[in-house]
């Protein structure tokens, strides 16, 4: 193994060391020697990786960032339909969130008022959920009852977010079930009488497929969430 | 004006200022001394208060607790049927918190993990939210559907919870009119097509009345936001 590939791993112990410890502590509570303990690492090769904790919880939510985006992009690129690939979304980042503890730490951190970063997952979770509802009704697949499709975008929006919410207590609320659960009660309401019969509330294989390794380059310009050939957020 | 109604007036100005701080802040970065500031008194006024900042917290939390209940409470006392009173209970908890730094800083304290009091005001409304819907298909209120009621009661949790968190990007997610829109697109889902026609999305006067004053004893047992004779939580 080079330096360079020891240097990495010790740069992903960290944050995933410090995602827990946010997980446990909260951000200010959190201390770097409780990080550097758990991820088995001497202070100074912390301090060689950040200067502070503000730094560390920034790398925690690229991390989570990053995570987020690319399986929103790869879920999008099975596409059906749209209500369907919003379902399908909605079950793949829950099961980032339920599996992966720097997934969890950097939607929160992000989401905190005084964030350390310009970015907030949950308003770019916001975001994709319009977009993919202006697709839906592009194909012609909501309800036709234009009037509403305001309040059921929003009720989207706030049901998906209460159940990252409720989470925090108890990790059920983002359980599979729970998600099928939601889309049972929520796409006959969103969806067109013709368009209901081929959705699938828990998920087409896309919704359930890894997530996705990151590109070899790890370049590129940073796509949000909602990235995809839609209208512009 | 006697020593005791001017300590019980320097104690709520605490009580607000130290909500705003946290609010401003968070729990873990505010300061005793910019709380003592903000209402005007001297540190040794606050610790004849309050020995720390956890006593500070339980306060606020306590005090929104309390109005919180009494509200609940006042609008069950003017119930009609159980699914809306349900809506009118949560326009009503909606304008609190949108109106009152206290109640929306002392929410978010006991929802926070590593509670500093034995208070979870999301888990209470979650119980609200379950009795109302228990007692609303005693009552027939319901979509004959009972398979889907489960789907349904944590939808509606999740959609509220949702409206709160969401309201900590932007104050006009609770606001009169989203929390409208909600019930728009929910009620229809929950109740039986006989029942809807006599339900406002908007809430009825029993909603929008002013917050009741405290019982003048200020004693008696405390009432979690649920109270009501309807099934136990």
């Amino acid at each position: 193994m080079t330096r360079q590939e020891r240097a990495a791993l010790t740069r992903e112990a960290l944050i995933r060391a410090a995602a827990a410890e946010f997980e446990r502590q909260g951000y200010a509570s959190a201390t770097l020697s409780a990080i550097s303990a758990e991820a088995g690492v001497s202070p100074g090769a912390l301090h060689f990786h950040f200067e502070n904790k503000a730094a560390v919880a920034a790398a925690v939510e690229h991390e989570a960032s990053a995570l987020l985006r690319r399986t929103a992009r790869s879920v999008y690129g099975q596409r059906s339909n749209a209500l369907q690939n919003l379902t399908d979304t909605s079950h793949a980042l829950a099961r980032l969130l339920r599996e992966d503890v720097v997934v969890r730490a950097g939607f929160r951190l992000s989401c905190a008022q005084n964030g350390r970063t310009d970015l907030n997952l949950r308003q770019e979770w916001h975001s994709c959920v319009r977009q993919r509802l202006a697709e839906a009704a592009d194909e012609g697949l909501l309800t036709p009852d234009t009037g509403r499709q305001r309040d059921l975008a929003r009720t989207v929006v706030a049901a998906t977010v209460g159940l990252e919410t409720l989470c925090g207590d108890n990790g059920a609320w983002l359980s599979a079930e729970t998600v099928t659960g939601l889309w049972r009660a929520l796409l006959p309401l969103l969806a067109d009488p013709r368009a209901l019969t081929g959705l699938d509330p828990s998920g087409t294989p896309a919704a359930h497929a890894p997530a996705p390794a990151p590109a070899p380059t790890g370049g590129g310009p940073a796509h949000p969430v909602a990235a995809g050939p839609g209208p512009a957020r």
